[in-house]
């Protein structure tokens, strides 16, 4: 077809445009995501986590095998469904990696080796309606250890060093994690009585949002006496280090339990510099299934983003909607797409938004007849592990420099001739000759 | 709650299955799938490709946008849609990585720099009645480049040696690459007076599926002579080098613009083995929307997978229907999912299945009162880049040997008093004395 016989039914344009919460990043932002990503896996993979990938769907009957879940679930339907399409079981996007992980293991748990140390960091979708610092699609970056019937301490202080190491080694700023464990709550809460501590934990989740006077008047709907409320709140509010813990009386085993636990975490993490881990009696996670640590993590230098960046804890026994084992487990969740466009968006000079492309050398030639030994001069450097586009021309454009500085490449490589070669440091302006056998990178 | 007040209630189990179409894998191949994916990602880069990705979802119109595809589409439902939801443009899962790059490339057409040359692996989904080889989400790993009005036929060349070095990369066995040029096939059927390329074009697609009986009888079918079926096949069966493309005789300027092309990209390609590419007048590349230079590629040494691995084209104008310019480029697509699994399934032997996990030493102590130089001695060990777990017991188990053995993790560090220090190969069973500074693995 000729571009002369196209043009009377040209297709009209159909102009793209963003879809709210689904993200995408232009390629000079996208580098950085890419190394924030591989940071965090060479964090993972230094303590051992195995990675995995479960499929981006579940069956429905999954998803909801706890009972109903307060994320808002996406189905999926296909185009042109058939009768056949209402026999097959429903899929939905997973809405977090925490349900995959636990029917995974359940899956294939006579192939794996316990304890099971997993890392998982794919894309989560929960169909909310759009706003500030929420998504529909964004990362997770999870890490979980489970074990059959008992799992160490220990591994509750690792997930907070591997989750401060990931978050401190971004370079945005302090970070600051705050722990708590569960059992002391509920442990004071029981000694007054009150065997389901799912409201007050509710009530307690919110203290660092509401006023003191609101939260006081919630617990007083709950039924408590002025005293317990005095009691709860002055134990929430407790914050600092192990000193501060020892400050606290136990009223009974479990609030013992809990805070024993905590101070021995702390112990585990007393080589971290001691604003990165503070004990936190507010921390409770309150829809959540844990049931020992808890954690939350912010960052002390970012302003525009006060909510926590990771969070997670320990869970007794998170697979027994899918079989029928003891596995107790601790797990933390990096909210990755949204603390990384928080910082897109608000603190881009944390960014440092370097180059468009992972060019290191553009190989440029202005001698047809040199073509053969510029692309060999582009694959030597290539062997030796760089990065190297060779910049090819239809015409002699002058066009090469333009190219090289938009897209932020640091070196321009001349074959002047077979073995006259000539490279440019675009940061300094400096020209030299050299060969592609023994060139390096200007320190 | 306690265990015993659980009982009663105790929720049913959901024994999970596998989802058909959404292959998931053990943390052992999950490994040398990640092996596979990264030495792609390096090789994409060191030819300054650069990563972007798009959202999973695309609006069913832009999906849309060059008419009704002939992949299944999966839309997306919220489980609990409200009014609201019907306002909204109807979102689906991209069924390729084409698609979304040229609705990217248009969108951000003023923040990019050209020639635009990235790379994408993501996840796409196709709603497919599952069937051998067949997965409903799987990842391709796709590069292009893009240019404004024209694009060097150098471009061309350098897709094919991309994609050779890839997969010739992943070591599993033989790769042949198979090039043609659309330009050559249009151009005979012009010279015949056929000016609709298309049904003869989907005929020659199969001529490597079907006998050569029946690719005639479509042919009569299509209406040609006995002499234009002949001449037809006859360029079809073209197959070998540049020497070869001398032999065909140019009907007109367009077959002889084709040939010329093809020409001198396989002049570009000299530099690689000589099986590694082939000219293959065969290769038409039936229902896609390629204009010039066209790829498939098959492996040699996999009898049980005979379809291209990874296949693509030059194409004149991809985002015409986003955006008012003329965008020519070139791309290529390696079913990277179906590939692993093809290997996975029926050549596990090439997939060299490691250990379960990244750990290159597991730190042991049997002293509680060494508790704190293991940890330090775990924490020298990563910061010198070694991947390393702690062994932690809550009794004193006799456990850790099983569990290096059974995850793969080649050496375990034994922590026998502050400065004494073994090292154990797992390999070898040798053991030594060792210190964290020192230590390397064995050659």
């Amino acid at each position: 077809m000729s571009e002369k016989s196209k043009k009377p039914n040209k297709p009209s344009v159909y102009k793209p445009k963003p879809i709210s919460g689904f993200p995408e990043w232009l390629p000079e932002e996208r580098l950085v995501e890419l190394k924030w990503l591989d940071h965090i896996r060479r964090t993972f993979e230094s303590y051992g986590f195995a990675s995995i990938e479960t499929p981006s769907v579940e069956e429905i009957d999954v998803l909801l095998a706890k009972g109903e879940v307060d994320k808002e679930i996406y189905v999926l339907e296909r185009l042109h469904k058939d009768e056949d399409d209402d026999k097959d079981a429903r899929l939905a996007l997973h809405f977090d990696q925490t349900v995959p992980f636990a029917r995974y293991t359940a899956q294939h748990f006579n192939e794996l080796t316990f304890p099971f140390k997993r890392y998982q960091m794919q894309r989560v979708w929960r169909g909310e309606r759009p706003q500030l610092g929420r998504q529909r699609e964004f990362y997770q970056c999870d890490i979980d250890v489970i074990n059959i019937d008992n799992l160490p301490l220990a591994f509750d202080a690792e997930m907070a060093a591997v989750a401060y190491e990931v978050l401190d080694g971004l370079d945005i700023g302090r970070v600051q994690m705050r722990i708590s464990n569960r059992k002391i709550l509920t442990g004071l809460l029981e000694s007054m009585d009150i065997n389901d501590p799912v409201p007050v934990t509710r009530i307690i989740d919110k203290i660092e949002k509401l006023p003191i006077q609101q939260i006081e008047n919630l617990l007083k709907e709950e039924k408590l006496s002025d005293n317990q409320i005095a009691d709860i709140i002055q134990l929430a509010k407790t914050k600092g280090t192990k000193q501060d813990l020892d400050a606290i009386e136990p009223k009974n085993d479990k609030m013992k339990e809990g805070l024993d636990e905590l101070a021995e975490v702390l112990d585990n993490l007393s080589h971290l510099p001691s604003e990165a881990i503070i004990a936190d009696l507010s921390i409770v996670r309150g829809l959540d299934y844990y049931t020992g640590i808890v954690y939350e993590t912010q960052l002390l230098d970012v302003e525009q983003f006060t909510g926590s960046v990771c969070s997670g804890g320990r869970y007794d026994n998170l697979a027994s909607s899918f079989i029928n084992k003891k596995l107790p487990g601790v797990g933390i969740s990096i909210g990755f797409t949204r603390l990384f466009d928080v910082i897109r968006q608000s603190r881009r000079d944390l960014m440092n938004i370097g180059p468009k492309c992972p060019t290191d050398v553009l190989v440029y030639t202005e001698d047809k007849d040199l073509k053969e030994t510029t692309n060999i001069t582009a694959q030597t450097l290539r062997k030796r592990g760089f990065n190297v586009e060779v910049y090819d021309t239809v015409k002699k454009w002058e066009k090469h420099f333009k190219y090289a500085k938009n897209k932020g490449i640091p070196y321009i490589w001349y074959v002047n001739g077979p073995d006259t070669h000539e490279v440019k440091n675009m940061a300094t302006d400096d020209k030299k000759e050299t060969n592609p056998n023994d060139w390096n990178k200007d320190e």
